[in-house]
Protein backbone atom coordinates (compact mmCIF):
# COMPACT_ATOMS: atom_id res chain seq x y z
CA UNK A 1 0.00 0.00 0.00
CA UNK A 2 1.29 3.43 -1.07
CA UNK A 3 0.63 7.18 0.20
CA UNK A 4 -1.28 7.53 -2.93
CA UNK A 5 -3.66 5.31 -1.74
CA UNK A 6 -4.02 7.05 1.59
CA UNK A 7 -4.96 10.33 0.47
CA UNK A 8 -6.91 9.10 -2.01
CA UNK A 9 -9.28 7.61 0.91
CA UNK A 10 -8.76 11.10 2.95
CA UNK A 11 -8.55 13.70 0.11
CA UNK A 12 -5.96 16.08 -1.12
CA UNK A 13 -6.89 19.38 0.76
CA UNK A 14 -4.09 20.73 3.08
CA UNK A 15 -4.21 23.63 5.02
CA UNK A 16 -1.41 26.29 4.13
CA UNK A 17 -0.63 29.67 6.06
CA UNK A 18 2.15 32.24 5.08
CA UNK A 19 6.20 32.62 6.85
CA UNK A 20 4.18 36.44 7.49
CA UNK A 21 0.92 34.92 9.34
CA UNK A 22 1.02 35.23 12.85
CA UNK A 23 0.83 32.41 15.77
CA UNK A 24 -2.66 34.11 16.50
CA UNK A 25 -3.88 33.24 13.38
CA UNK A 26 -2.40 29.77 12.89
CA UNK A 27 -4.47 28.71 16.03
CA UNK A 28 -7.72 30.10 14.30
CA UNK A 29 -6.99 27.69 11.05
CA UNK A 30 -5.86 24.85 13.84
CA UNK A 31 -9.04 24.93 15.65
CA UNK A 32 -11.51 25.86 13.02
CA UNK A 33 -10.68 22.78 10.82
CA UNK A 34 -9.96 20.87 13.84
CA UNK A 35 -6.44 19.52 12.95
CA UNK A 36 -3.02 19.46 14.54
CA UNK A 37 -0.86 21.36 11.91
CA UNK A 38 -0.83 23.55 9.23
CA UNK A 39 1.63 23.92 6.23
CA UNK A 40 3.84 27.24 5.12
CA UNK A 41 4.09 28.12 1.50
CA UNK A 42 5.78 30.44 -0.68
CA UNK A 43 4.07 32.74 -2.80
CA UNK A 44 4.44 30.39 -5.81
CA UNK A 45 3.02 27.69 -3.91
CA UNK A 46 6.35 25.78 -2.58
CA UNK A 47 6.96 23.86 0.79
CA UNK A 48 8.31 25.59 3.40
CA UNK A 49 7.94 23.91 6.42
CA UNK A 50 5.20 22.64 8.74
CA UNK A 51 3.58 24.26 12.26
CA UNK A 52 2.17 22.33 14.57
CA UNK A 53 0.26 22.37 17.66
CA UNK A 54 3.98 21.42 19.28
CA UNK A 55 5.26 24.32 18.11
CA UNK A 56 2.86 26.43 19.29
CA UNK A 57 3.38 24.85 22.98
CA UNK A 58 7.19 25.17 22.61
CA UNK A 59 6.92 28.85 21.70
CA UNK A 60 4.46 29.45 24.62
CA UNK A 61 6.94 28.28 27.28
CA UNK A 62 9.73 29.80 25.57
CA UNK A 63 7.74 33.38 25.33
CA UNK A 64 5.20 33.53 27.16
CA UNK A 65 1.65 35.65 25.09
CA UNK A 66 4.37 37.28 22.94
CA UNK A 67 4.33 33.95 20.74
CA UNK A 68 0.82 34.98 19.85
CA UNK A 69 2.75 38.44 17.90
CA UNK A 70 5.32 35.96 16.26
CA UNK A 71 5.22 34.74 12.74
CA UNK A 72 4.31 31.49 11.42
CA UNK A 73 7.67 31.70 9.31
CA UNK A 74 9.74 32.06 12.82
CA UNK A 75 8.07 29.02 14.86
CA UNK A 76 8.05 26.49 11.92
CA UNK A 77 9.80 23.12 12.03
CA UNK A 78 11.72 23.45 7.93
CA UNK A 79 10.25 20.03 6.14
CA UNK A 80 13.11 18.49 5.32
CA UNK A 81 11.59 14.93 4.81
CA UNK A 82 9.05 14.55 2.30
CA UNK A 83 6.97 11.71 0.84
CA UNK A 84 5.75 11.27 -3.39
CA UNK A 85 2.51 9.14 -3.99
CA UNK A 86 4.65 6.25 -4.48
CA UNK A 87 5.78 6.00 -0.95
CA UNK A 88 5.12 3.26 1.11
CA UNK A 89 2.94 2.88 4.07
CA UNK A 90 5.78 1.10 5.64
CA UNK A 91 8.81 3.75 4.50
CA UNK A 92 6.22 6.56 5.91
CA UNK A 93 6.03 5.29 9.52
CA UNK A 94 9.57 4.32 9.45
CA UNK A 95 10.49 7.90 8.21
CA UNK A 96 8.12 9.32 10.83
CA UNK A 97 8.68 7.12 13.82
CA UNK A 98 13.22 7.11 13.31
CA UNK A 99 12.30 11.55 12.73
CA UNK A 100 9.93 11.78 15.32
CA UNK A 101 8.03 13.88 13.38
CA UNK A 102 3.65 13.37 13.12
CA UNK A 103 3.16 14.98 10.21
CA UNK A 104 4.35 13.91 6.35
CA UNK A 105 3.85 16.02 3.33
CA UNK A 106 3.72 14.55 -0.05
CA UNK A 107 5.00 16.57 -3.11
CA UNK A 108 4.77 15.62 -6.60
CA UNK A 109 6.85 17.24 -8.97
CA UNK A 110 7.72 19.80 -5.95
CA UNK A 111 4.19 20.55 -5.94
CA UNK A 112 2.17 19.74 -2.29
CA UNK A 113 -0.23 17.15 -3.35
CA UNK A 114 -1.21 16.45 -0.11
CA UNK A 115 -0.30 15.70 3.98
CA UNK A 116 -0.45 12.56 5.74
CA UNK A 117 -0.16 12.04 9.55
CA UNK A 118 1.18 9.19 11.87
CA UNK A 119 -2.55 8.42 12.48
CA UNK A 120 -3.31 8.18 8.53
CA UNK A 121 0.18 5.95 8.43
CA UNK A 122 -0.72 3.61 11.17
CA UNK A 123 -4.77 3.03 10.10
CA UNK A 124 -3.67 1.83 6.43
CA UNK A 125 -0.43 -0.23 8.42
CA UNK A 126 -3.06 -1.68 10.52
CA UNK A 127 -5.73 -2.42 7.88
CA UNK A 128 -2.65 -4.11 5.71
CA UNK A 129 -1.67 -6.25 8.37
CA UNK A 130 -5.36 -7.23 9.17
CA UNK A 131 -5.54 -8.61 5.35
CA UNK A 132 -2.31 -10.34 5.45
CA UNK A 133 -3.30 -12.29 8.84
CA UNK A 134 -6.68 -12.78 7.25
CA UNK A 135 -4.94 -14.36 4.16
CA UNK A 136 -2.63 -15.86 6.21
CA UNK A 137 -5.16 -17.75 8.13
CA UNK A 138 -7.41 -18.61 4.78
CA UNK A 139 -4.26 -20.42 3.50
CA UNK A 140 -3.53 -22.33 6.64
CA UNK A 141 -7.15 -23.32 7.41
CA UNK A 142 -7.15 -24.35 3.52
CA UNK A 143 -4.04 -26.47 4.01
CA UNK A 144 -5.01 -27.97 7.05
CA UNK B 1 -0.91 -7.69 24.82
CA UNK B 2 -2.48 -5.95 27.36
CA UNK B 3 -1.68 -2.20 28.68
CA UNK B 4 0.05 -3.58 31.49
CA UNK B 5 2.91 -4.30 28.93
CA UNK B 6 2.92 -1.52 27.26
CA UNK B 7 3.41 -0.03 30.88
CA UNK B 8 6.40 -2.04 31.56
CA UNK B 9 8.38 -1.06 28.78
CA UNK B 10 7.30 2.68 28.84
CA UNK B 11 7.74 3.43 32.83
CA UNK B 12 4.68 4.00 34.95
CA UNK B 13 5.89 7.71 36.16
CA UNK B 14 2.82 10.37 34.48
CA UNK B 15 3.29 14.14 34.53
CA UNK B 16 0.18 15.74 36.35
CA UNK B 17 -0.48 19.10 37.59
CA UNK B 18 -3.41 21.01 39.84
CA UNK B 19 -6.71 22.22 38.73
CA UNK B 20 -5.13 25.40 39.57
CA UNK B 21 -2.15 25.36 37.69
CA UNK B 22 -2.23 28.11 35.31
CA UNK B 23 -1.50 27.30 31.31
CA UNK B 24 1.39 28.93 31.56
CA UNK B 25 2.66 26.85 33.90
CA UNK B 26 1.03 23.70 32.24
CA UNK B 27 2.88 24.92 29.14
CA UNK B 28 6.79 24.47 30.65
CA UNK B 29 5.98 21.39 32.16
CA UNK B 30 5.00 19.96 28.29
CA UNK B 31 7.87 21.42 27.04
CA UNK B 32 10.62 20.37 29.85
CA UNK B 33 9.30 17.14 29.27
CA UNK B 34 8.19 17.18 25.57
CA UNK B 35 5.45 15.54 26.39
CA UNK B 36 1.97 16.11 24.85
CA UNK B 37 -0.65 16.14 27.82
CA UNK B 38 -0.78 16.46 31.11
CA UNK B 39 -3.16 14.80 33.66
CA UNK B 40 -5.01 16.57 36.04
CA UNK B 41 -4.95 15.07 39.90
CA UNK B 42 -7.12 16.46 42.79
CA UNK B 43 -5.34 16.50 46.72
CA UNK B 44 -5.61 12.90 47.02
CA UNK B 45 -4.42 12.01 44.00
CA UNK B 46 -7.46 10.98 42.50
CA UNK B 47 -7.65 11.25 38.12
CA UNK B 48 -9.64 14.25 37.51
CA UNK B 49 -9.04 14.94 33.79
CA UNK B 50 -6.84 15.46 31.05
CA UNK B 51 -5.23 18.28 29.12
CA UNK B 52 -3.43 18.00 25.51
CA UNK B 53 -1.73 20.45 23.29
CA UNK B 54 -5.09 20.44 21.62
CA UNK B 55 -6.75 21.83 24.29
CA UNK B 56 -4.29 24.75 24.82
CA UNK B 57 -4.28 25.67 21.17
CA UNK B 58 -7.91 25.69 21.55
CA UNK B 59 -8.50 28.06 24.10
CA UNK B 60 -5.56 30.80 22.55
CA UNK B 61 -8.36 30.58 19.41
CA UNK B 62 -11.42 31.11 21.85
CA UNK B 63 -8.97 33.88 24.67
CA UNK B 64 -6.07 34.92 22.65
CA UNK B 65 -3.38 35.49 25.60
CA UNK B 66 -5.76 35.73 28.04
CA UNK B 67 -5.56 31.53 27.84
CA UNK B 68 -2.26 32.17 29.28
CA UNK B 69 -3.87 32.85 32.71
CA UNK B 70 -6.74 30.49 32.95
CA UNK B 71 -6.89 27.05 35.00
CA UNK B 72 -5.90 23.90 34.18
CA UNK B 73 -9.10 22.83 35.87
CA UNK B 74 -10.81 24.98 33.34
CA UNK B 75 -9.48 23.76 29.94
CA UNK B 76 -9.27 19.95 30.74
CA UNK B 77 -11.10 17.00 29.55
CA UNK B 78 -13.15 14.79 31.57
CA UNK B 79 -11.12 11.59 31.56
CA UNK B 80 -14.85 9.54 31.03
CA UNK B 81 -12.79 6.44 29.68
CA UNK B 82 -10.15 4.67 31.76
CA UNK B 83 -8.32 2.05 31.27
CA UNK B 84 -7.29 -0.93 33.47
CA UNK B 85 -3.70 -3.02 33.34
CA UNK B 86 -5.88 -5.45 32.03
CA UNK B 87 -7.39 -4.06 29.28
CA UNK B 88 -5.67 -5.72 26.32
CA UNK B 89 -4.39 -3.27 22.98
CA UNK B 90 -6.71 -4.07 20.89
CA UNK B 91 -9.66 -2.68 23.27
CA UNK B 92 -7.62 0.78 24.22
CA UNK B 93 -7.28 1.06 20.62
CA UNK B 94 -10.88 1.11 20.13
CA UNK B 95 -11.77 3.13 22.93
CA UNK B 96 -9.06 5.75 21.42
CA UNK B 97 -9.76 5.80 17.57
CA UNK B 98 -13.87 5.77 18.83
CA UNK B 99 -13.55 8.37 21.21
CA UNK B 100 -11.35 10.53 18.99
CA UNK B 101 -8.09 11.43 21.64
CA UNK B 102 -5.29 10.28 21.90
CA UNK B 103 -4.42 9.69 25.62
CA UNK B 104 -5.61 7.34 28.01
CA UNK B 105 -5.26 7.06 32.03
CA UNK B 106 -4.94 3.54 33.58
CA UNK B 107 -6.01 2.91 36.89
CA UNK B 108 -5.59 0.30 39.39
CA UNK B 109 -8.06 0.38 42.30
CA UNK B 110 -8.76 4.28 41.05
CA UNK B 111 -4.85 4.69 41.74
CA UNK B 112 -3.13 6.80 38.18
CA UNK B 113 -0.73 3.67 37.54
CA UNK B 114 0.17 5.00 33.80
CA UNK B 115 -0.63 7.32 30.90
CA UNK B 116 -1.09 5.26 27.54
CA UNK B 117 -0.59 7.45 24.13
CA UNK B 118 -2.03 6.50 20.91
CA UNK B 119 1.40 5.82 19.48
CA UNK B 120 2.08 3.55 22.36
CA UNK B 121 -0.80 1.41 21.60
CA UNK B 122 -0.27 1.92 17.78
CA UNK B 123 3.14 0.34 18.23
CA UNK B 124 2.47 -2.33 20.68
CA UNK B 125 -0.43 -3.40 18.04
CA UNK B 126 1.48 -3.72 14.76
CA UNK B 127 4.26 -5.41 17.17
CA UNK B 128 2.05 -8.24 17.89
CA UNK B 129 0.39 -8.43 14.43
CA UNK B 130 4.11 -8.68 13.21
CA UNK B 131 4.49 -11.66 15.78
CA UNK B 132 1.79 -12.79 14.54
CA UNK B 133 2.18 -12.82 10.83
CA UNK B 134 5.64 -14.30 11.45
CA UNK B 135 4.04 -16.62 13.04
CA UNK B 136 1.53 -17.77 10.63
CA UNK B 137 4.09 -17.42 7.89
CA UNK B 138 5.98 -20.17 9.90
CA UNK B 139 3.24 -22.70 10.02
CA UNK B 140 2.58 -21.86 5.84
CA UNK B 141 6.38 -22.64 5.36
CA UNK B 142 6.65 -25.34 7.30
CA UNK B 143 3.24 -27.39 6.24
CA UNK B 144 3.82 -26.50 2.93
Amino acid sequence: MTVAAILKHKGYEVASVRPADTVEAVVQVLTARSIGAVVLLDAAGGLLGILSERDIVRALAANGAGALEMTAGQLMTRALKTATPRTTVGEAMTMMTEGRFRHLPVLENDTMVGLVSIGDVVRAKILQQEAEVDGLRAYVTGSG
